[in-house]
């Protein structure tokens, strides 16, 4: 079976929003084993979508096109299928049921162009939207299948989740598949990552292949194969091998996130967790509480952008700051341990650093952090050197302290 | 003058890689006022990129081609493009004498696969690589200009800042140019700005269109000219339109930022705020601190995730608590004015809401939220009720706290 993705919106041939989608549906078709021959962007305009979906319509198998699904009327995705297949409208009354109840619940009327979100290619299945107002659709048309699915990655993804990869698998496994694992580190360069596990692999089948991200490395390996089984049997061995050079700094796989690993290693310890954070500016706490549920573990977090907070809120001794400055191992430990009193938490961890691009000195330069934990055992402390811009040197600080918890936590099992 | 993007590599149908050229290029070629009308990605198939590249030749003067230009047997891009224009492929002295210094210099020989760099299509002017080996080309074929640039995204971008950008600029006013200005609003749904500027336009010249972020909506107006003073004066005229009507919402133009914008604004007056945030963590924070300087206005954040961070740091009453709950315009007060005179700021500003997905009721449904704004002039406190998930909420939140601050300052101008 041969697919062809179809990206719409003129923000992408403009280069003002990146196609992350490509990337994502590549893989999922990869991995679902059907093979995409071609990607085409085209703009909000719709006779040029209606001639790239003839010419896909004469190649390809399966056709997925994305964006021009929402309420407004450059959303005309719905109408160009229709029109390219010769299909009317028609509205789909539980579709628009749901938009009134949706809209209810936020004590807002259903607009008209709202209500335009309910109406669908004759015959197509309604493919709901678990996080978003514009539902998707998938067509069985004269041997063909469309699938359209909304521009927000979010709502893509959920919606390819839930009802595109069910109807993929009912269509039986066609051919070569691919299979993926990610397995993520942290503390470690990506140059590093290739120095330790570099000669077990690279291009290939099965592929070791290295995407960076800011604090953490991603290794992805992968493999393919006539079939699911046979692609993973080739990737467990190479696995298990880099697993064991990396042991020191893997944090987690697949879809693990560090906050996330974090807090769960806190909720089956029984432990709770404070924040006093200067550099990162709430950036740990936001993360932390992006995990749901994090109430359980995680108090708070002290803020202290301005030394009158470090010192007024947080206790640190007016002549730590003076004598030591407020990045300094000093004022990182009296910061920890006052989070943890004041909070009445297990654990108390403190970040302070220069975030740049002003403030850096020859003695103190941009990047400098140091991180400290107090715990009921004692407090420990320290320095990193963080490389890259402002937000680079903060999400490096974020992950470090995370992963300064999750280093802790383990010890202790 | 329209443009198309071909991007050759399998690497890239697959989802391996994510194609950051598309939006590279896409920005080049709108900045230099040449309308990119289509992007296709194909895989190292070069019967299919024969044909791609001949139905682009059939609707665009100027075509970019990127990936392909390596010495390995996969890379065919140059061999396919002689093939589809009919020309002949002929051997570049100057390059092949600059390929041998360059693989002198490392001491190795000039493999045959190497010289394959050195052969090009006929009448092919050679685009130098400043920073690899495989040089790129430009050919002007009765009446059509192709680009073949290589594919690592260091040498695509220094060839095209080398050699493609002078060219551009060379051919003058290559025709119509396209004029965009983006008008970032707030504090309502997209659906609800189409029902306030819908009927003022949509596809066409100017044309409007509409970007949803989490929080925000975006209002593109596009305009297409002979020139760009013809494209902006078509702009000037629906952009005031359009900024008179959502005028309560608009927080910023193009590249704006509501953090920034916030920040501009308490630097102008000399204010200092601080935060006091229960649902969204320190996301506001995070966003505040994003902006460099931030500290000169930025005092800091209490981050009050468990109840006992509110009453015992920001001194909300516990009976406030009790009675009221955590989630309600007296706590939010309580917050807003117990941070603004815990920092000793000008303003104090509080979200306390429910993120979801667990913790909602009938009475407190997943998504309400009250900010408090305490100020020297009073305290005011609102109400809101944010759709969508946990990021969604947050996020919305954080964009309404953000905003109140801004109205404030607004309303004291």
């Amino acid at each position: 079976m041969q697919a062809e993705l179809i990206f719409t919106g003129t923000e992408l041939l403009l280069g003002e929003v990146l196609n992350t989608h490509a990337q994502y549906l590549g893989r999922q078709m990869a991995a679902h084993g059907i093979e995409v021959i071609l990607h085409t962007t085209v703009g909000d305009n719709w006779d040029r979508l209606a001639q790239v979906l003839k010419a896909a319509l004469e190649r390809a198998d399966l056709i997925i096109v994305t964006g021009g699904l929402g309420p407004t009327t450059d959303d005309l995705t719905k109408d160009t299928v229709a029109r390219v297949l010769g299909l009317p409208m028609v509205l789909d009354e539980p579709t628009l049921q749901w938009l009134r109840e949706f809209m209810a619940r936020r004590g807002t009327p259903v607009f008209e162009s709202m209500a335009r979100q309910a109406y669908f290619p004759a015959g197509a299945r309604v493919l709901p939207n678990p996080v978003g107002t514009a539902p998707g659709a998938l067509l069985e048309h004269q041997g063909k299948v469309v699938i359209l699915l909304p521009g927000p990655p979010r709502e893509l993804k959920a919606m390819f989740e839930n009802s595109v990869v069910p109807y993929l698998a009912s269509l039986g496994n066609p051919g070569m598949v691919t299979r993926t694992r990610l397995l993520k580190v942290t503390g470690i360069s990506e140059s590093e990552v290739q120095e330790l596990i570099g000669d077990l692999g690279g291009q290939g089948n099965p592929g070791i292949a290295y995407v960076a991200q800011p604090g953490e490395v991603h290794v992805r390996i992968s493999a393919r194969a006539a079939d699911g089984a046979a692609a993973e049997q080739m990737i467990t061995g190479l696995l298990e091998k880099v697993r064991e050079r990396l042991a020191g700094y893997l944090f987690g796989m697949d879809d693990d996130v560090l906050e996330e690993v974090v807090g769960r290693l806190l909720a089956q310890k029984g432990l709770t967790c404070a924040l006093a954070e200067s550099c990162t500016g709430g950036l740990t706490a936001a993360r932390l509480t992006s995990v749901p549920g994090s109430s359980e573990y995680f108090l708070g977090s002290i803020v202290a952008y301005d030394n009158r907070v470090k010192e007024k809120v947080l206790g640190v001794p007016l002549e730590t700051l003076q004598a030591h400055g407020a990045v300094s191992q000093q004022t990182a430990v009296a910061m920890a341990e006052g989070v943890r009193s004041l909070a009445g938490a297990h654990l108390g961890l403190s970040i302070t650093g220069i975030a740049g691009p002003g403030g850096g000195t020859p003695a103190k330069p941009v990047g400098l952090t140091y991180i400290a934990l107090a715990a009921p055992d004692g407090t420990s402390c320290r320095e990193f050197h963080f490389p890259g811009h402002r937000q680079a040197v903060r999400q490096g600080a974020a992950n470090a302290a995370l992963n300064m918890i999750r280093l802790y936590l383990l010890a202790r099992s």
